[in-house]
C-alpha cells in the first residue's frame, strides 16, 4: 500500500526522505492558487524562484514578474499573489517568473522529489484522483508562513489525507492531525480560519475575495507539475468530479 | 495581555525568540511525565542531558543514570523512561541524570528562555495556575519524536492553550491547531491516540499501563523548574484543583 505523510512547513523537509515520493506543495493563501489559476487561463509557464533578484532577472529577459512578499507585491514588478490577477487570459501564452514569501521557497526545497506537483483546494479532485493512479508515495509540503506551521495549508494537506484515506497507508501524526483538523472545519473553513493569524493578516490587506476564492473546491481541472524548473500543465485527462 | 503560542517540534525552535518567555517543555509519552513524577516521589534533582555519554559520565560521579532511545531503556543503565519506575520512593533523595530521544533533546533547545518548566498533564492544573500567575509570555514546545511532530504532545499544548485562553493571547496558527485537537480529543483522549503512530510505536512496547497513566490530568501538585542545568520542584504553594 502507498503511504501518505504531511511537513507540515518547509523547516521540517530534512526530516522527509522524498527520492521517491510525490511532492504535493500547498500554499493556499495563496501562492499554489495563483499557480493553479495562471495555468488554468492561459499561462504557458511559471518559473517559480526563491529571491526577488532572480525574478528581476528573468523579468529582464522577458518573462513577466511575480514577487510577493509579506502578502504585498514587491516594489518594481508586474503581479503580486491574486488570483484573480491572472484572469480573463491576461497573461495568456506568457512565462510568469514567481518569487513569494512561502510558497516558491517550498517549491526549491523539494527538488529532490520523484515529481513535484501543485496543490489547491482549486484543483482538489483532479489532484486526489491523480494521486491515487500513480505508482508514488505522497508527502504533502505545507508552505507555512516564514517557517511555521498556518491553519489554511495544514487543511488543504488534511483534505488531500482525507481524499486518500482508503487507499494510502498513514505515516506519521501530522497526517493525522491535519485530516483531524480538516474534519473539523470543513462545513465552513472561512469561519474556521477566520480565527487563524494569517487570515488575520490577510485581512488587513483587503483580499477577502482572493481569500474565499482560494478556499473554493475544484473549480479547476488541471495539475501543475514542475518539469526542467518550470511548471507546466501535466498532460493528460483529468475528471474534475 | 501576555501571549502564549506552541512550537510544535523542537526543530522549529530557532523561529521563536524566548528571551521572555517561560517556555513549558512537553514531552507527554514519556519524559515529562516521568520528570514530575520522580520529583513527586522524593527524587532530589534531575539533570538532563542529551547525550548517552554524558549520562554515563554523571553515572559514574554517582548519579542514578536514566537513558531511554526509541522507548527502550538504553543498555548499562539503571532506568528507562517509565513513570512507574520512581514510586514508592524507589530514588528519594537521589539525583538522577536523565537522556531521552526527544524530551531532553528540547530541554536544551531551551536553555535561552527565561524560565524552562516542565509540563504533562500529570501536573496540568497546578502548571495552569502559574502559568496565569507569572508575568512572562509563554511558550510551549512538544518534544514531538525525532524533530517530527507528534500528537500526544501536541495535545497537551492544546490543552495548556485552552486552559489560558480568557488571559492570554493566542500568538499563531499552531497554538490554534493544537487547541482545536485538544477540544476534538479530550472525551476519549486513550482512544484518540489510539489512531497515532506513536502509540502503535509504544504499544509495541507492551507500556499501556504507562500510557493511561501519562494522560491522566492532576496527579501530582508540583512543577519541575530548570535551575542551574538541575530540574528541581519549584517552590511555592501550588493548589492542583
Amino acid at each position: 500500500m502507498k503511504s501518505i505523510d504531511v511537513c507540515m512547513t518547509p523547516e521540517l523537509m530534512h526530516l522527509y526522505d522524498v527520492k521517491n515520493r510525490v511532492v504535493v506543495v500547498v500554499d493556499v493563501l495563496r501562492a499554489t492558487s495563483c499557480m493553479v489559476s495562471a495555468l488554468a487561463n492561459g499561462v504557458k509557464s511559471i518559473i517559480p524562484v526563491s529571491k526577488l533578484e532572480e525574478c528581476e532577472a528573468l523579468r529582464k529577459k522577458g518573462c513577466v514578474g511575480a514577487a510577493e512578499r509579506d502578502g504585498k507585491m514587491a516594489e518594481g514588478f508586474d503581479l503580486g499573489n491574486s488570483p484573480f490577477a491572472y484572469m480573463d487570459g491576461a497573461y495568456a501564452g506568457k512565462i510568469i517568473a514567481m518569487t513569494t514569501t512561502n510558497g516558491t521557497q517550498a517549491i526549491s526545497r523539494s527538488k529532490e522529489a520523484a515529481e513535484v506537483v501543485i496543490g489547491a483546494f482549486l484543483n482538489k479532485t483532479v489532484l486526489l484522483n491523480y494521486l491515487c493512479n500513480q505508482p508514488n508515495d505522497v508527502l504533502v509540503l505545507c508552505a507555512g508562513w516564514k517557517g511555521k506551521v498556518n491553519l489554511e495549508d495544514t487543511l488543504f494537506a488534511g483534505a488531500l489525507v482525507e481524499g486518500l484515506k482508503d487507499s494510502f497507508y498513514i505515516e506519521n501524526d501530522s497526517a493525522l492531525a491535519a485530516q483531524t483538523l480538516y474534519n473539523v472545519a470543513k462545513k465552513n473553513m472561512m469561519k474556521f480560519l477566520g480565527i487563524s493569524s494569517h487570515a488575520k493578516r490577510l485581512r488587513n490587506l483587503h483580499i477577502e475575495d482572493d481569500i474565499k476564492f482560494c478556499l473554493t473546491s475544484d473549480v479547476y481541472s488541471l495539475i501543475p507539475v514542475l518539469k526542467n524548473n518550470e511548471l507546466v500543465v501535466m498532460e493528460g485527462n483529468f475528471v474534475k468530479v
